[in-house]
């Protein structure tokens, strides 16, 4: 089965609407998808910003959040709730989902955006993510045993980098096996429709 | 009938875009577009940034390249390609436009679109924009002696003032009668929905 790689960051916005979606689509255009979370944080500091550039350029900021409003809206989610902290810490939740494979990690991505953007809760917090792998029939004790051990730090660290490797600059980010790449969540559908014509 | 006012730089690679293909859709709408050329430069420096961000931001400039490429073959347009000089310098081209109106500024906007992003021409360029007015029949001469003139240089001045006002912060941005934003080739369909609906 062809497949696309989706890079997503567990503090972007845009990110939350591809993942709340992707598999849809991916079923519909016979495609599977790798689920690659990484950080922009290094990536961001590189463009010589210390935060999200929605926080950087305040009108961007503001005209972000009315447009996740509307396209919530359209896609059929819950009213877009911007967390108490933007941008999240995205090292906690991105550690856990790599403890994970497959169908697991999409289902703890999802439930994680769905706590943060759609309930506003802080994803950096253990006890945030400690109910939400309670909610998904995990052993939370059990994950947060591994989720700071050096190989779990290392495929992080190494899949920021091949990120970086690949220019992404932000998120989310689709990458073809044949390595075109398409930004956001708007070139979603490009993205299967250029690995489905193969 | 229900208007749309369409706000768009000429240095602006994704107004292009916009600008080939909104008198189409409005026309399945039913909506009337307002033409409205305004400078970004003014609001880049606001955002601390000298050039197009996507000069700033090099891994950003060569994919909107790469997704231009794309996106025009998509849209049937000739092969995309940057001018020489990029950012243009949009002052002349942009005061010419505002010396017409309705039907003849959108159809001289979309003629320097095309000379800028189909040929690489420079639309800075007196010799460029001459050339431009004898196909669309004007009087060059005539349209140069009211160019650098005060009424016109208020107008663009005020224009770009108004898209401060409305918090544009890119191009192309899209604003409805009852105030709502939408930004980017990517939201002119849903800005002429929102205006259809009423």
């Amino acid at each position: 089965m062809a497949k696309l790689d989706f890079f997503y960051e567990f503090a972007s916005t845009y990110s939350y609407l591809s993942a709340m979606r992707i598999d849809d689509l991916a079923l519909d255009y016979d495609i599977e998808v790798n689920w690659r979370p990484f950080l922009l944080g290094p990536i961001f500091k590189a463009q010589g910003w210390e935060t999200s550039p929605f926080n950087v350029y305040p009108d961007k900021g503001r005209y972000m959040i009315r447009d996740l409003e509307r396209l919530a809206e359209a896609q059929g989610l819950p009213n877009f709730k911007m967390p108490k902290i933007f941008p999240a810490h995205p090292i906690l939740p991105s550690r856990v989902a790599l403890c994970f494979s497959g169908e697991m990690r999409a289902a703890f991505t999802r439930a994680v955006y769905d706590a943060e953007f759609a309930h506003g809760a802080d994803v950096a917090d253990t006890k945030v993510i400690e109910k939400i792998l309670e909610g998904l029939g995990e052993d939370a004790a059990k994950i947060f045993e591994k989720v700071n051990t050096p190989p779990v730090k290392d495929l992080l660290r190494k899949e920021t980098e091949a990120a970086q490797k690949l220019r992404i600059f932000g998120a989310p980010a689709f990458v073809t096996e044949d390595g075109e790449m398409f930004w956001g969540n708007d070139r979603l559908e490009a993205a299967m429709e250029w690995v489905a014509k193969g």
